[in-house]
């Protein structure tokens, strides 16, 4: 399984290089992350307000290419591993050129740790674990 | 009463037009505010921890002059109202040119108004409503 | 005339009173603004090309209720004055509820000074001002 | 040699969790390398005006700790590799308890490459490559 989605490149996300700023890309893989959890059939607001909630233990950035203003940017978020306490999530960043092809700007992967309202590990509910478990997939 | 902080553009805080993107002069009035409650004896961490939130009900900023990446800003913070359940606040932003004078690059106001844990209007406590009282001022 | 935009809140637009930052209700305005522009057959990013850029000048939010993280935004804009060197915009944002219905989250104004590549004021295009004069509209 | 930078974690850099979202994490070792370059004796501004700019091509943050409202953090910064096109740091955050104490919030590593105003690999300026390999390190 992979999600999708789309977000364009708002002006308060550039930087005087004149392209986006490279800490933005991990907030995109955050979109892209919430909508893979909104696509297992579980939202991740509902998820915290059952207390539990996934914070960010290891991230991975690589950046191929500048995203510009106004660009269209697809990201494809694909779950790579789901423990008990831990789940892994890679994620495809592209340009969306006018011509319809596509470029990657960025390729990232993170790893979250799942914790209670006291950010202690606790494991994932099982319901839950069971459909990352089954979603489970990488990029070839 | 007035206190004053001081923060360094960064580049994260930068557009592509060259200069600071505008909506960080709100939070660079919020570290000002920080500071302006600290030197009233009372930090707002410790505030929220016992219950008390302000949020933000209006702000109103005017632009005055670009501010650049790298150039020292210090934020003037007033309190320029202190009511039941509202306090408003007046910021004034100077850029330090190297020559050791100043230039103003925003004024701002905001008012906030005191809530609980579930948003709702609650007076703000007597001691901290005392003392905001007595640190009443405004500029020139 | 006026241009609809929709956002989704970000988990990174939240601070730890739960609701969405303030400072971040200044960038959707923005977002709505670039819309708004695109509408009217120019796009913002063309018309930094060639060479002219709206710096905003004044701004004031008044919030009206919390957004939350994943609550779908809709950004309302229109212009309201277009002048050789101004223009002015209001916005209002509202917060899409799962029954349809919609809850009035913010409204705001911006004025824009029309300046060059070295930030000194500059006319508006005559083409683009022809247009943005014929999209004068207002919030009844 | 190494470079020392104090923060304060702001309000608006919260999340709803109650902690400092992530991304944030790389914006602060961006405040670090700017203070390492400026202590080389070449200020970044200065370089990006004669045209060398420095893109970050890759990131790796470990989150060790949360870092939380008004927490001073301290970021260290190193550079453990300089080439002609590359240059790469390593960074460690701590946050500094009011016992004099301090705990790591964070590690991370960022690998720059040199560009010039339209995007091209460009080569570091002889001067200040000369003095960014005098400054190499690492951490113990």
């Amino acid at each position: 399984m992979e999600s999708q989605s789309q977000i364009r490149v708002r002006y308060a996300e550039t930087d005087q290089m004149g392209v986006a700023y490279h800490a933005n890309y991990l907030v995109w893989c955050e979109v892209g992350r919430t909508e893979f959890i909104r696509q297992l059939g579980v939202s991740y607001a509902e998820m915290e307000a059952a207390g539990v909630r996934l914070a960010v233990a290891d991230a991975h950035l690589r950046y191929r290419a500048a995203a510009r203003y106004d660009d269209e940017i697809t990201i494809t978020t694909r779950l790579t591993e789901a423990r008990s306490r831990m789940v892994s999530f890679a994620y495809r960043l592209t340009r969306n050129r006018p011509d319809g092809s596509h470029e990657v700007v960025a390729e990232a992967t993170t790893d979250l740790v799942s914790i209670d309202g006291t950010n202690k590990p606790v494991a994932i509910p099982a319901d839950l674990r069971r459909r990352l478990e089954a979603a489970v997939g990488s990029f070839p």
